[in-house]
C-alpha cells in the first residue's frame, strides 16, 4: 500500500507496459472462440460497422434503442439483393424458358408476338412489345394452372437451369454475404422477411431452402387466384390476371398489409426500393437502410443508373442526405458467391 | 430363480396386487408435475380428445403421421370462435359508435340512410340499407386516415366498449378454452393463426396481448390502401374501396396468398369458414377440422342455422361425412371466458 503510494507513476507504467497489453492478448484470443465473426465475407468496412454497430444498439437489454426482438423486422428486396438480377430476372429467364416448353401446345405462337420473339431467343423484340406483351408472356407462363402446379414447375426449373455466365443454378448464384447477414439478424432476434418485386410463388418456390426464410415470410407480387372445387378436391386455381405489383410504392403497401409492422431494417438496391427504404426508416426510434451497389463487374456486374433491370437513380441520389449505408460489392464484400455445391456444374467463384 | 418357476401364479397375482397399485399410484401423483392438463377449461370429450390426439400424432418424432414444426400451421376463425360474435359483429358495433363520435362533423347524416338508422340505434334498418348501405358505414368508418391512426381509435374503442351482455370488454369475451388450446398448439410447434372475415387492422389491434398472435399472423378482410408522402413523412391512407372479403372462398385464396403452405388444423364456427375448412383437412397427410357450436344459451348464445351472424348450416351438415369435430360449447367446456380482469365492470363468469 504504502509502496504503491509512493511509486505510483512506476506502478502505471508497470501495467501499461505489461498488464494492459497482456489482456489485449488473451482479448485477442479469446475473441475467435467467443465471439467468431458472424459476417466473415464482409470486410471490416463502413458497412459492417453500420449493420454490427445498429445490431447491437437494438438487442442491448436497458439501451434507450432497445427494440423487443418482436417488433425486430428486416425486409429484404430479392433480385439484385439477395440474389444475381443480371442480364435479366430470373422470372424473365423462367418466362421465356416456359414458352418454349409450352410451345409443341401453341402452334400460334410462332407467329404472335411477344411469343414469336420469346421462341426466336430475341429480347429485344420481347421487350419492344411493351408491357403488354410482357404481360402476355407473364400470365401465359405463370398462369392457368393450380399453386402446386406451379411451385413443382418453378422448383424443377430452378433445379436445372444454370446463370447463363456463372453456369450454376440461379439459387447458387445468391450472396454470400447477404446470406450471412440474414444469419445473423436471426441470431439477434429478428425475423427475416423477402419483399420481393418478382412472383411470391416463384420465390417461395426456394426461399427456404436457400435464404431460410419460410414461405409465410415472402411478399411479393401476386396474379389472381381462385378457390375451385373439381370432383370433390380443391384447389386453388392461377388466373391470367394480376392481383399486385410489389414494387415503388407498393413495398410499403404490401409491408403493412402481410407484416402489419413497420420494419426497422430495410435493403435494396434499386429506385423499386426507394419507398420500403423511406417506410422503414423514417419511422421513430433506430432504423437501418441499406443499398446493395453493384460496382464489381469482375466479379458480378456493375450498373446504376442506365440499367434495364435494377436502375439505381434516386435511391442513390437520396441516400447520402437520408442516412442509408451504401455497400459497395467490390470494395466491401471478400466473396461473391457461396462455394459452388457438389454436382452442379459451376464454372465461377 | 427356481422359487419364481415353481410359483409363477403367486408371482403375477403379488404384481397385480401390490408393484402394479403402486406404479400407477406413483404415476398418478407424478401427472400433476409432469403432464399438467393443458386444457383445463375442457372436459375430457371427444373433442378433447380429438385435438390432443392429433397433437401427438404430429409432434411424435418417427411416427408416420409426424409433420415437421415448419409446417404446423393452424388457423382460426375469429368471429364466433375466438371471441364472441352476437348480439352483433364486434366490428359493426365499431361502426355504429364511430357514426356517433363523427355525427358532429357530418351533420347530413341526420337525413341520410344508412348513417340516420345508425344514429338511431335501429338495427333492422341499418341491416335494411342492403350490401350499399353496410358499405357505406364501413367506409366511412374504417377509411379516410392512416394505418397508425385507424389502429389508435381502434384500440381506444376497445379500451372502452363493452360488451352490452357480459358487460365486459370485447377483449375478455374471448374464450378461455380457445386461449389454452392456442397456447397448447404453439406449445407444440405450431404457428398459429387468425383467419377472420373481419378487417385485418381490427383484430391486429389486440391480436398480440389477447391471443399471443403477432401481427403478422392475422389474416383478415382489407381495404385498399395508398403510400403517400406529404411534407416528407409517409404514411399508409386507409381508402373508401374495399381490397379483399376474407370470406368463404377467399378464405383460402388468402391462407395461400399470405401464409403459402396449407394448414393442417383449421378451427371455425359457421359457413364462412366451410372452404377454409376444406381446403385444410382435405390435404394429404394428418389433418383436423374443427367446428365450434354455439349450443349455450345460457353462459353465451345458442344458434346455428337462422342466425344473421355466424349461420352454421352447410358446414354442420357436413361435418359427419368430412370428419370435422364439432365442438359443444354447452357440453364440452367448463368455462367460456376468462376471469373477468380486475377494474373491468364484468357481469358474467
Amino acid at each position: 500500500m504504502a509502496a504503491i503510494e509512493k511509486t505510483p507513476e512506476i506502478t502505471k507504467e508497470h501495467m501499461r507496459r505489461t498488464l494492459y497489453p497482456t489482456l489485449a492478448l488473451l482479448a485477442g484470443l479469446a475473441l475467435p472462440c467467443s465471439a467468431a465473426d458472424p459476417l466473415p465475407s464482409w470486410n471490416d468496412g463502413a458497412s459492417k460497422k453500420a449493420v454490427v454497430g445498429f445490431v447491437e444498439r437494438v438487442t442491448k437489454a436497458g439501451s434507450p434503442a432497445f427494440v423487443p426482438p418482436a417488433e425486430r423486422i428486416a425486409v429484404f428486396d430479392n433480385d439484385g439483393t439477395l440474389w444475381s438480377e443480371q442480364p435479366m430476372y430470373v422470372q424473365l429467364a423462367f418466362a421465356l424458358d416456359r414458352v418454349k416448353a409450352l410451345a409443341p401446345e401453341h402452334p400460334e405462337w410462332k407467329t404472335t408476338e411477344p411469343f414469336a420473339a420469346a421462341l426466336a431467343g430475341d429480347l429485344k423484340a420481347v421487350a419492344a412489345s411493351g408491357e403488354k406483351g410482357l404481360l402476355d408472356l407473364g400470365t401465359a407462363t405463370h398462369a392457368g394452372m393450380t399453386t402446386d402446379e406451379f411451385a413443382a414447375i418453378a422448383t424443377a426449373w430452378l433445379a436445372k437451369a444454370r446463370h447463363p455466365r456463372f453456369g450454376r443454378p440461379y439459387t447458387e448464384a445468391v450472396y454470400q454475404p447477404m446470406l450471412e447477414l440474414l444469419a445473423f439478424l436471426r441470431a439477434n432476434g429478428f425475423k427475416t422477411y423477402v419483399v420481393s418485386g418478382g412472383g411470391v410463388e416463384m420465390v417461395r418456390a426456394f426461399s427456404e431452402k436457400v435464404y431460410g426464410i419460410p414461405p409465410e415470410q415472402v411478399v411479393g407480387s401476386t396474379i389472381a387466384t381462385e378457390y375451385r372445387v373439381k370432383d370433390g378436391v380443391p384447389s386453388i386455381v392461377r388466373l391470367p390476371r394480376i392481383d399486385f405489383i410489389d414494387d415503388k410504392a407498393g413495398k410499403p403497401v404490401a409491408i403493412q398489409k402481410f407484416i402489419g409492422r413497420r420494419p426497422i431494417l430495410a435493403f435494396g438496391n434499386s429506385d423499386g426500393d426507394f419507398q420500403m427504404l423511406e417506410w422503414t426508416t423514417s419511422g421513430p426510434g433506430p432504423r437501418l437502410g441499406l443499398i446493395l451497389r453493384h460496382d464489381d463487374a469482375e466479379r458480378e456486374y456493375a450498373y446504376d443508373r442506365e440499367s434495364h433491370f435494377g436502375r439505381l437513380d434516386e435511391a442513390l441520389d437520396a441516400a447520402p442526405k437520408r442516412g442509408w449505408q451504401v455497400v459497395s460489392m467490390k470494395e466491401e464484400w471478400k466473396t461473391v458467391f457461396p462455394a459452388a455445391r457438389p454436382g452442379a456444374s459451376a464454372a465461377s467463384r
